[in-house]
């Protein structure tokens, strides 16, 4: 890339994203480009497409306050500092929906937005997924995250209606589902 | 949804997005929600697999600043006011690749982030793309857009490898292929 960022201001900080403003030049030859950029720092996040041990996709049903309404989606949330994304990835499904991971599999790294965003998206497949007998997370109960399980052709259904929400966890579903085909 | 809006901030306002802080109730007790959450609009989005009438896909290589580098993706772009997306998409093509559109499906609208963008993002698969005679659209030119086209096998080789960069771009390719198989 010819670019370099020569100047970057703060915009706005919150506890969760840093929003930034850049001046960029080009590096053949030090002129600048013309309109000043924004970059959306926020911690990289993880996606996983879950399976219980008879093949049902493991969903989350919850309030998102871009769309302002329930959303169905994959489990997936943010990788903790220092975090391996695969633990990452098993931590969110369990905290989220009760299930524990039999296996889990990358199926890909992505960015989930390579104009504004500068963080990745982990994708993973969770198979063989299970209640344990020792569950500590009734997601349920809080009300603001529901469980769905959808048999795969409830899902292709589904996906064929525009019931998943969430691009993000599309793509993990379908990159999930040719991981599966391929292997 | 059980939330509401109760009042917004605008913290950000720039030509492409505008980012608000909102601060939320809930619907069934006039609760208070605990934290503020963010919203970035922007205007709905398209991205286009577009294939040659001998089935090679266009492709684009453009810098793009969230990740600072070089990408590899779907063209697509914004929607104008008024515009009727299957328009942009065309037209979004055309100004990146010089392609023209033989036709054009829908093959999903989706939000590309739920939790925080308001926008949506509509999918097509564009079919027999020429250049045509009265060609006005050399990307090449601008030494922004770079157009490469590959084979079925190599864009299955290159998305294998994580070499198509953009989540929205993946999706849309997925997205498209699933439709010619279903249809």
């Amino acid at each position: 890339m010819d670019w370099s960022i020569e100047q970057k201001k703060v915009l706005v900080q919150t506890p969760v994203f840093q929003l930034e403003e850049v001046s960029l030049v080009q590096n053949s030859d030090q002129k600048p480009v013309p309109l000043p950029y924004y970059r959306l720092h926020a911690g990289s996040w993880v996606n996983v497409f879950a399976l219980t041990r008879d093949s049902k996709a493991i969903l989350v049903r919850q309030p998102r306050v871009g769309m302002m309404q329930m959303t169905l989606e994959c489990p997936g949330g943010g990788i903790d500092r220092d975090e391996d994304p695969a633990v990452a990835a098993a931590r969110e499904l369990e905290e989220e929906t009760g299930y524990r991971a039999g296996r889990i599999e990358s199926v890909g790294v992505i960015s989930p937005n390579p104009a504004i965003m500068t963080n990745r998206l982990h994708m993973y497949l969770a198979r063989d997924c299970y209640l344990p007998e020792d569950r500590r997370h009734f997601p349920d109960l809080t009300e603001q995250i529901e469980v769905r399980t959808l048999s795969l052709e409830e899902l292709d259904v589904t996906m064929k209606e525009g019931g998943i929400h969430n691009a993000l966890a599309a793509l993990t579903i379908l990159m999930s589902r040719r991981f599966i085909l391929q292997n």
